[in-house]
């Protein structure tokens, strides 16, 4: 099955919106079998709606829209798409009934006029329920068996009625012999993309027929294999063969699967392993704190910390010598040993992660260029620190060190006794 | 001028990342007085290059793509493109030659031979400067005026080719009678949609031509104002008339406008009346710390804090009384105010902000449900504490409090002494 794809709405062709509905229409059709072939965004005047819909028809003869069903003047997807298949706008009954009833229960009031153009269908459409609002979705075919779905632009609603209505007709229409795209990613950090490549390189066979993309981001290199045209069983199977393959040769540096979050994991460490945590910031300001506090249940490990963004902080809040400061300066090994162990005696925890660097864009010296961030890492008096160049500007940079931090925590939980 | 935009990359139509470019494009383009006719997205092969690129130069005669730049196999942008034109690739040398020196100055070793395509170029190209990146952007235009431009996909790389070489041509072709399309937004934090919207109706003949749009978000309530055909001058005209109008009846309840981040507002503030700033975080961990010092130049006014997560750090590092915690909770106004003046003391600054509240998803109560937010803010001595009742997960509400927090701070600034 080829399908295209048409997002209506000028706040979407203005870019005032980023067309987010796009993307998750494309990742749930391709985990069910299919490609997208063509994703076309015009605007709300019945010409653009009818010109790039009636394209994407021509060429595929299937095609998902969304937006443009709302009950304002602008809303134009339904009457212009029933033009394209010859088909007049009736009145359908039993929607404006239960619209009329939803307004009197929901809102206590009379429905507005400006809603009954809503009740307004093509005629020989079938109607997708929307169980979050008030438009229903349409599917509309004719007898040479093209069709159109029509969407809502409100993401919660396009996203509900994908799940709820149309994925379910999809699927039936595939059948059981589809061929989906399925992939599976696995985090690391802290290597670099060509040394990773290096490694993948030594597999013996490969890694199967998925395919491998590195995805070098702020986070790290995320390593995602895809498989297409594969039944969705042997698609997962395949996606399990190509990680296994890959956490051979890079073991460990692995620190999760898709979305997970390396601070979550950092979290589930300590947990296991009964250590509380504290932070010492200085150029991160709170960031690393924030990541580990974002995820819900952290309390049971983390106590808290110091923000010492100035230095009057790191001498009285986490007992750093103001002579290391003078001799060696704010950000070097021996005042982040001092913060790390500063922090733990501060939040009384197990361990403490310290980090001082500079974040830009002003700050930089030639010895220390901006980007330079030391980081260590006090765990029951035992203190390690390195040294980092990190890269990008003021916002990656400190990212990034929030990142590195929480890697070095991992890496001393799970390294052996 | 009529314009389409392509932009290319199997991972942005299997939805595995967000088309940020399109809308970024979008909203520069308008600005110029370019409206975008058509957005297209398709994949890495050559032959749906070729036919969606194809496609838009028939309607429109001028296109630009995005995307498949890079070294690797899977970009044919280039020579897809090429072909439609009827135009070899050629080596443009000089390219070569600024990559090779590039790869031994920067990254002190030789150039990979992968990276040798991104100096073949079609011939007869216009090269557009990169300066955040190696791949050079592509001007190709035929003896018609029919033009493509090529941009890099990685949006640093495309925004900055979009400002410094293909916004200046197309301004150029344009000529001084473009209409355009621009807007202006005012950002208010604190106060309903509702309410502001009464408070515009009052305004005795509105706010002239321009629309205005509400857009409710973490961050409070926006108002977007947008002005269309009609000259750059004239737009800017219209654009400030109305932002006078509503600053009019909503005053100073409006922080900023456009993309202004209420952090950097609070820090101008405190900067002018030189105030340094001090925090005391529970259930945001860090957030507002991080917030404030992500700002560049920060570190003049933000002395640093603690993160008292657990009540333990509350009592040892904020010297919240321990009575008060078993008798009020850690979310009460008592606290709030213990650790506002604590985080005064241990930051030694001038003021600092507390938040202590329950971002869930647990820990909610009926006497204190998720959401529940004390924000305190001592000042000089000057203790004010005030309770929240925060929506959304517990992303959104840690989000809110902080700007919460900051909207306390802003409001004492300017207040009337």
């Amino acid at each position: 099955m080829r399908i295209e794809v048409v997002t209506i709405g000028d706040e979407l062709l203005l870019g005032f919106t980023i067309d987010t509905n796009a993307a998750h229409l494309a990742r749930a059709l391709a985990a069910e079998g299919v490609e997208i072939e063509r994703r076309t965004t015009c605007g709300d005047t019945a010409e653009s709606i009818a010109s790039a819909v009636g394209d994407a028809l021509n060429r595929t003869g299937a095609v998902i829209t969304t937006g443009g069903l709302g009950p304002t003047s602008d809303d134009l997807t339904k009457p212009s798409i029933a033009a394209l298949f010859g088909r007049d706008m009736v009145l359908d009954e039993e929607h404006l009934e239960w619209m009329e009833e939803r307004w009197r229960t929901r809102f206590q009031r009379p429905m507005p006029a400006s809603n009954r153009q809503q009740a307004m269908l093509p005629a020989g459409a079938r109607k997708l329920t929307n169980h979050h609002g008030s438009a229903p979705g349409i599917l509309l075919e004719d007898d040479r068996g093209r069709w159109v779905a029509m969407l809502p632009g409100v993401p919660r609603e396009m996203r509900g009625m994908l799940a709820d209505t149309l994925l379910p007709l999809v699927r039936a229409r595939l059948g059981s012999d589809r061929r989906v795209v399925r992939s599976k990613t696995l985090r690391t950090t802290g290597l670099g993309e060509s040394f990773i490549a290096d490694l993948v390189a030594t597999i013996d066979g490969g890694i199967g027929d998925a395919g491998l993309a590195y995805l070098p981001n702020a986070d790290g290199t995320d390593l995602r294999m895809t498989v297409r045209d594969a039944t969705p069983d042997d698609a997962d199977v395949r996606l399990s063969t190509a990680a296994g393959r890959l956490r051979g040769v890079i073991g460990d540096a692995v620190y999760g699967e898709d979305s997970t979050d390396l601070a979550a994991v950092v979290l589930d460490l300590c947990r296991a392993q009964g250590i509380t945590v504290g932070v010492a910031e200085s150029c991160t300001g709170g960031l690393l704190g924030a990541r580990l506090t974002a995820i819900p249940g952290s309390s049971d490990v983390v106590r808290g910390g110091v923000i010492a963004y100035d230095n009057s902080v790191k001498i009285a809040s986490l007992g750093v010598p103001e002579a290391l400061l003078i001799e060696h300066g704010a950000v070097s090994e021996p005042v982040v040993r001092a913060m790390a162990a500063g922090g733990r005696r501060a939040a009384r925890a197990d361990a403490a992660l310290a980090i001082t660097g500079i974040a830009g864009p002003d700050g930089g010296t030639e010895a220390k260029p901006v980007g330079t961030v030391w980081i260590g890492l006090d765990m029951a008096g035992r203190v390690d620190a390195r040294r980092y160049a990190m890269v990008g500007d003021r916002g990656e940079i400190r990212h990034r060190a929030a990142q590195a931090a929480l890697e070095m925590l991992r890496r001393r939980l799970i390294a052996p006794a």
